[in-house]
Parts: C-alpha cells; structure tokens; sequence
C-alpha cells in the first residue's frame, strides 16, 4: 500500500525500468516543474567527483530548472570525458524531448564507479521517461533511485505562509556510503513556495549541515552526494527572503523535512538493526562537541555492541578518549536509553539492566555529558551487522 | 608444536592461569630481567588511559626496570582511584616476591573496560607467577596475554654489534581496537645489549611511528596500548648511543622484528581473511602520503570489497578523495596483486583478472600512485568479514 503525501504544485514525476543494472525494477526517474523553479544544490566535497555533480554544479549558478532526471545502477563516476559526455546527452535529450533548455536540466546518478553508463539503455529510459503515460509519484521516484536500500524514502511537510498553503517534499535515497558531508546519498526537495536565490541556496546549505551532514552509516563518503531543491512558486506567495515574515517557519519545516529524511536513511543504513541517537552535551565548544560525538558514532566496536545488545560503555568511553576533543575522564556521563552507566567516568553496575533495554525498541539514544562547558551536538548513526558485511562484499559481483 | 625463536640472555618467563576472565588458560604472565635493565615505553595516546598506562608511563621516567607483570581479560581501565591502587597492589605484591624495589615493576592489563581487577584471583595468579615453578618461554607469555587473539604473537632478530652476539625478541597481542597511534596492543621487547636510556627511548619511539603507528584494523584505539622495552646489557656490549658504530644495525633490527609483529597483528585482525598491504607513492608530501594511504586502510567498503574477492577500485578512489589528501583524479594508478586496474583516473577493464587473483593467496598488495610528488606511505590493514562483526557483537557477554 502506498503512503499518502503531499506534493507541491506543479511538479510533475515519472519512471522507468530501463535495466541499466538491475532487473525487473525501475532505475530512472525524471522530476518535472511546470514552471522554472528557482534551484539549489549542495554537493559531495569528495575530491573525485561524479560527472551529474559537476555538471550540476555549474548549472546551479544559473537561477533556475525546470527538471531533474536520475538514474541509479551506475554513479557515472571515475568516467573522465566520456562521462562527462555522456552526463550531457543525458540533458540534451531531455531538453529536446520537454523542449526546455538544456540548462535547466540537472542530472544525477548513483551505483556503481568506474564504468561508463550502457547509454543504449539509458537513451531507452529517456525516451519512456518522458512518453506521456500515467504520471507516476513520489514514492515511485522514490524507489527508483533506490541501489542498496530497503524501503522508499520521502516525506513532505505542509506550511500556510501569511495567506498562501504550501508544501515542500523529498525524495532521497541512501543506505551505505553514508558520511557527514554527505554520503551516496541522493535527495531532491521540492517546493512550490516562491523562495529568493541567494536564500535558498543559505538556508538549503545551513539545513543540509544540521541534517545530512550529522549522519554516518560506515564513514565512506561517496563521488555522487547531491541534493538539489527546486521553488517553483506556484503558491502564490511573493517570494522569500531571510527577512520575510514566514522565513522562519520555512526553515523551519525545511529543517524538520530533512531531518525526517536523514533518519530514514540512517535506520535503512545498511544491515541497520538499531537507529543510534548520540546525543552530547557538555563539550567545551561546538567542534568538540562535533568531534566526540562523531567518534562514537563512527566506532565499529560501539556499533557491534549495539548490535550485540552489550551496554559496552568502556567501548564509548574509549571512543571518546580517541576523538580529539578535550575530555577528563572522571567527569563524563554516559546513559543509554535512560540508564545511567557512567557517573562521573566510573560504571554505576547499571550495565545488565541496559544491555536488555537494548534488545527492544528500533532506536538506541546514547546520551553523553562532558560537563565541561555549553555546546552539544547530535548525530545519528546505526549499529554495525554481519549483514552489512553481506551486503558490502556481495554488491558489485 | 612450539616454535623455536632465541631468547635474550637473563630474561625469564612465568605463566599461570588466574581465571580473571577466562577459563582453562593462562591470563597472567610475568617477565623478569635478572638484572636490572634500561627500559622505555610508547602509550597509547587515547586520553582515556588505563592504570597500568598512568602507572608504567610514571614509572619509566626513571631509568631501569627488572619485571613486567601482564594480565589479559581485564583492562583495568575507566576503574578510578581503585584502580590505580590496584596496580600499584600487584606491583608491591611482585616486588616483595621477587625482592626488588616497587619502581621497578611495570605492569600491563588488556580485556574489558570498566570494571575493576578481581584483586583475589589476581593475588592468586601472582603467587603462581612467583612459585618458583618450571620456567614458562615466549610463547607462554604471548599465549597468556592473548584476548581475541588467534595465534600467539613472537618473534626474535639476532645481531652480532662488534665482537658482541645479542638478541632482540618480542611478544604482542593485537586482535581487534587497532589503529594507527598504537592499540589494544601489547608489545614487549626485550634485547641482552645494553643500549643508552635516552638512545633507548627514541629508537623505541621512531620504531613504533613506523610499524605500530602503520597499522590499522578497525580504526579503535584502546585506552591500554602498551610498548616497552627492556635492554639489560648481558650481552657484554658497551652501551649504544645513537652515534655507536652497530647503532645502525640495532636500530634496523629493531624495525624489522617490530615490522614482523605488526604484520602478525594485522594478520590476525578480528575476523581477517586477508592481510592488506596499502602503498601508496606519489604524494606531495609525508602528511598527504599518510591521509590518503589510511583512508584506504580504514575504509570499510574497501575492506569488505576485498573480502568479497571484488577488485572494486572505484571505492578506493572514493577513500582517496575523501582523505583530504591533494588528488587529481586524473593522474592517479592504482594495482591490486599487480594488476593495473586504473591508470590516469580510468578503468583498464582488468577487474576480472584481478578479482580472481583476489581469491589466492593470503596478502592483498594495492598499490597507488598519485604522481603528484616524491612522498610514499605503506600501511597494513585486513579485510572487514562478517566474523568481524561476530567477534565484536559477543565479546563481552
């Protein structure tokens, strides 16, 4: 059964199977305004790459687009020229197919590196993309763009603004390569709030870094990070700027909309039994904060405990130890799920009583104070399984 | 069957089994100098550091020791006041038994965080370790401090220095929490030369910067790591200093023993099926040379890559790129067992070839060269496996 969501006015979505590297499944997805949206993006900052992101990146200077076109099987990264090439016959034919210009056609991709997309195919897939049959919708998008995940992920929030109604949605996928500073994860927000360029672009970055930017599935961070927000203002509203009235609310619900699509992405992190909530406070300043709360995050013998149903805090004590930030030992907190282990860096014997908490519930929140000073960072992560392992050693053959 | 390595002369070895954590082993070992011997250490450099850490690193500002007293399932760790009085016990109960002063006794505790010795069964072992029975060898003693280890780890060089035979041996301990800045690793190494303190002390330290600090399982870094080294000048030579004449010769004899238990180390990575041997060449400096070749090593997407016999380079540029080394990605090489599967950023098309050789043989050789400058790096590392992740998920409970 399909979820209900809200979709923005004027966007329009299709899909195809076009069999880039899967079977029997969709693997391309276009999304369409039908008026020019104003559009942001934020990118991978790995050095390598993918040709759609930097072809993208060049096109987002330019104010606007009207489509997206996706594919996944093959990230079209480490392609050199021929990558890029190809990257823009994709837009080209898509342009002549919506008569649109071409530069206001954007392109991603994400699977596998290093071999140059089947185009034969893909040329087949552009072509049913944009056939004139059924519209499909977002979740269908959603699954499309799908490599190693599990489930479909897209929200929506719905704000009213002064007078007008509107809605902003995503679309995103994610699964493994999930880092900070983004990951193989791809996400395409749409509004049809009228938004100003240079606001978009601020507080799409500004969200992205309280969002994306504060989860880690396995700490690799892939060439294909994108995210990508279209504002088509078909709501009706004059358009946004940071000083507007229902700028805040915007933020707002922008915020709240990623931070709903990370978690997704997180809780399908790959072979994920547990979402794991660090929650730490008490750092001296927001660096360390960011520091010690990543490094146990990113821990692989703090994830195998998760997944072990163990409430090994010398493993998160360690952890913090080897973060770079500026801790003493015999001032930290530490709780899990509501219990308190460590008070003042020694154990309370509470460890059999969390260890069972851990077997229930989908979520494990790891509550840490330095109690050293005021910054605090949040970061979401999940445990580490055989399965992950399975999937990771499997996925190319 | 045992295997035959020389010892050092005046150095012997006591085991017992404690039952601190395990059953029907040994857990404790002792090693002891019948004469009283320069020694230097390296420590973790976690800020979470154990007893024993706080206690050896005090101890070693002076100039000689004659024991080490090591106990395995218990780290002795995030323990408090209580557990540094706990250490200081066993080191007051050794120098009463075996009538040395107190300052001389080092001591070493590896196993889970966070709970405190059981001192009975430690006083117990103790006893065992000053009975006067038949004495234990290097094996013993590398069996003894084993945790998740698979094999006992133990090696010797022998060096003639002038008209003086003399012999450099080792014991160590690894398994899983190993990263570069050393690990839950052991080490401890012993010569019959008599080498300066302070000659001592920075050979020790260059040596364990280029093996120990080379090598990475799983990115953990323990709060126990431990490298000492005793030189008790039985072998009659007059003490070396960095300008003696066989200098060179133990400084490199040194390495290559230290160089053969980091390898048995990563070897022995939790769960490993293949040791991984990253060199990269070609950076523009030591620091990027560093970056770039660990992000290799600690990717978990390379690392199960290799253990699904997948010669899949595109994640290996993908952890260069991150690495915040400088990259091109166009003039970057990369091998695996010698097959040229990238050359100027592009795909040769020999991944076949080389997933098959993938599957053969217990070494896995990726070699890159970024041809940016004159700076190389090699780091040793293992395959991620699903036993990885068994190890960890149960070791505690």
């Amino acid at each position: 059964m399909k979820r209900d969501v809200d979709i923005p006015l004027g966007y329009r979505f299709s899909v195809a199977a076009a069999g880039i590297k899967y079977e029997n499944r969709t693997d391309m997805a276009l999304i369409y305004s039908e008026r020019e949206a104003v559009a942001a993006g934020v990118f991978t900052t790995n050095r390598v790459k993918a040709a759609p992101v930097v072809l993208d990146m060049k096109r987002l200077r330019s104010a606007t687009a009207r489509a997206i076109v996706v594919n996944s099987g093959n990230a079209n990264a480490c392609t050199g020229q021929r990558g890029m090439k190809d990257a823009e016959s994709v837009c080209v034919r898509i342009s002549e197919r919506l008569d649109i210009p071409e530069k206001h056609v954007l392109v991603a991709s994400t699977g596998v590196i290093g071999i140059p997309l089947p185009m034969d195919r893909v040329y087949g897939g552009l072509e049913a993309l944009t056939g004139g049959t059924v519209g499909a919708d977002m979740e269908d998008v959603a699954r499309a763009i799908m490599t190693t995940d599990k489930f479909p992920k897209f929200a929506s929030r719905r704000i009213r603004i002064g007078k007008t109604d509107a809605v902003l949605s995503g679309m995103a996928k994610g699964a493994g390569m999930i880092s900070p500073n983004m990951a193989t994860m791809l996400c395409f927000l749409l509004t049809d709030l009228a938004v100003e360029k240079k606001t978009l672009k601020r507080t799409l970055r500004e969200a992205t870094d309280r969002t994306f930017n504060l989860i880690t599935v396995d700490g690799d961070m892939s060439t294909n990070d994108t995210v990508i927000m279209m504002a088509n203002g078909l709501a009706g509203n004059s358009p946004l700027t940071e000083t507007s009235p229902g700028y805040r609310r915007f933020r707002t619900a922008l915020l709240e909309l990623m931070d709903e699509l990370s978690r997704m992405i997180v809780k399908d992190g790959e072979g994920a039994t547990r979402l794991m909530i660090i929650r730490l406070r008490g750092a001296r300043n927001a660096a360390d904060a960011k520091k010690a709360a990543f490094s146990v995050a990113r821990s692989p013998l703090v994830k195998t405990a998760v997944y072990g149903r163990d409430a090994n805090w010398g493993r998160i004590m360690a952890a913090l130890g080897y973060s770079g930030a500026f801790i003493r030992e015999d001032s930290i907190d530490i709780s899990i799920n509501g219990i308190k282990l460590v008070g003042n860096g020694l154990a309370t014997g509470r460890d059999p009583e969390a260890s069972d908490a851990l077997k229930h519930g989908a979520e494990t929140v790891i509550d840490i104070n330095l109690k050293l000073g005021p910054a605090s960072e949040r970061v979401y992560t999940c445990d580490l399984t055989e399965e992950y392992v399975r999937i990771n050693a499997a996925y190319r053959t």
